[in-house]
């Protein structure tokens, strides 16, 4: 057990930008983040900041430049297919000031891919990546998404995505992955307000949330911790539950099914 | 009809700020950014970027007054219960650097809804808003949302959301809604690239997106166009699937069934 007095472990950034019309639009619903997120905290990743930004060059570098800076990660997914909408590698490239290069083992997938004489110039699109990026290799397809710098570009298609996101398992490094615990009550957030925010107050390094859902035709709250260290986390769950005890408010451990 | 030579329609844009920790460690998944996108298209208001912020004021402010200077409508969801955790009122007041306080009408309203003596201080704060917001009534539950200027407040939890944003409906000054013809194949995305964007560049006014697909277990394509103008885009669309047809690629109307 590390004594809390040691200087907190590193903690670990991403961020992700969805890059397409069609989530903007309303005709895809996104399914990339919740699995991103979910999987990043696993390797120790904390998610910080989430984009959606439409299928124009200035728009996707500009959101790029602003995260890569910020977060030790930056993801994007959509936009690498190779139809004239898919302009992802074209951005990256630009926001990195960076010339865009067919990359030669890219090529040699796609040529293994397709039958001879069959890797048309269209095709030969999905091989460009921004010169010096690494190929990230999906283990499931063949098509491979690629990382310049911090900056990792996978695909719009949930299944592809998954794919390629754990052949980019081995750049990533990561910390503690956060821990969290949930107690789920039958009454309203307002009942709980008080004493939520005295437990707060008491363990601030555990973040304390509070989601009102309506289930079994009642209206509960699902009061979530959040934290990287088990033991306070543990005691932090034990003063919140003994404090809605004290308030005469049963917990259901975990969030409630549906 | 309108002849292309006159200036075109106004068109309006908005964005949206989710904000919750929930939606970046992967707990919720957001579903409000989909059903928001296609009311507001139904409204002639064309959703342009989304941003998931987590629950930190600094982040909060910086989002708002990034969107709110860009876009005609800003929208957010989440943060706005009564626990300690809900910090959107007090963040978006400091944004638009005014005092936060109670609006009468809302503290009229959770004194009707709640019994004699049981408005607590927890629960006027759900009252709070920036001084000369104007409250979104809720048609369906009584807890309202509140604009202010072009900034539009709605709670998270999605079917609280949906009956603000009816409510909001009122404020809110529409274009021409963009319209959408889309055609599927069962071929890849490469098959069809080419003869793609031939046709794009004939019909620069309508947007062209090809969205690979796997469905009954084939592969596909959906090429879905959208536009203001249902003559331009009928026309798009003929002309889209005369290219198909010549090229030997039979295309089915709209999105095939899963």
């Amino acid at each position: 057990m590390t004594p809390s007095t040691d200087s907190p472990p590193r903690i670990y950034t991403a961020a992700l930008a969805i890059i397409g019309n069609e989530i903007l639009s309303g005709r895809t619903q996104d399914a990339n983040l919740n699995h991103l997120a979910k999987t990043l905290n696993g390797w120790g990743v904390e998610m910080r900041e989430a984009r959606v930004v439409p299928d124009i060059e200035s728009e996707i570098v500009a959101a790029i430049n602003a995260l890569r800076a910020r977060y030790d990660y930056v993801f994007t997914t959509g936009g690498i297919g190779p139809t004239h909408d898919d302009i992802t590698a074209d951005s990256i490239a630009k926001a990195f000031g960076l010339p865009l290069v067919e990359h030669p083992a890219a090529i040699a997938l796609l040529e293994h891919y397709y039958p001879p004489g069959e890797l048309t110039v269209v095709r030969r699109r999905m091989a460009r990546v921004p010169e010096g990026a690494d190929l990230i290799e999906n283990p499931i397809s063949k098509a491979p998404g690629f990382k310049i710098e911090n900056v990792f570009v996978l695909a719009g298609v949930p299944s592809i995505m998954r794919a390629q996101l754990q052949g980019a398992r081995a750049f990533i490094a990561g910390g503690r992955s956060v821990l969290s615990r949930t107690v789920s009550v039958l009454v309203g957030e307002s009942k709980i307000a008080e004493l939520l925010e005295t437990a707060q107050g008491q363990f601030p390094d555990v973040d304390m949330g509070s989601y009102p859902f309506f289930k079994r035709n009642a209206l509960g709250t699902a009061l979530v911790l959040r934290g990287r260290e088990e033991a306070r986390l543990e005691a932090a769950y034990d003063v919140l539950v003994g404090a809605l005890s004290a308030a005469g408010i049963e917990g259901h451990p975990g969030e409630l099914p549906d």
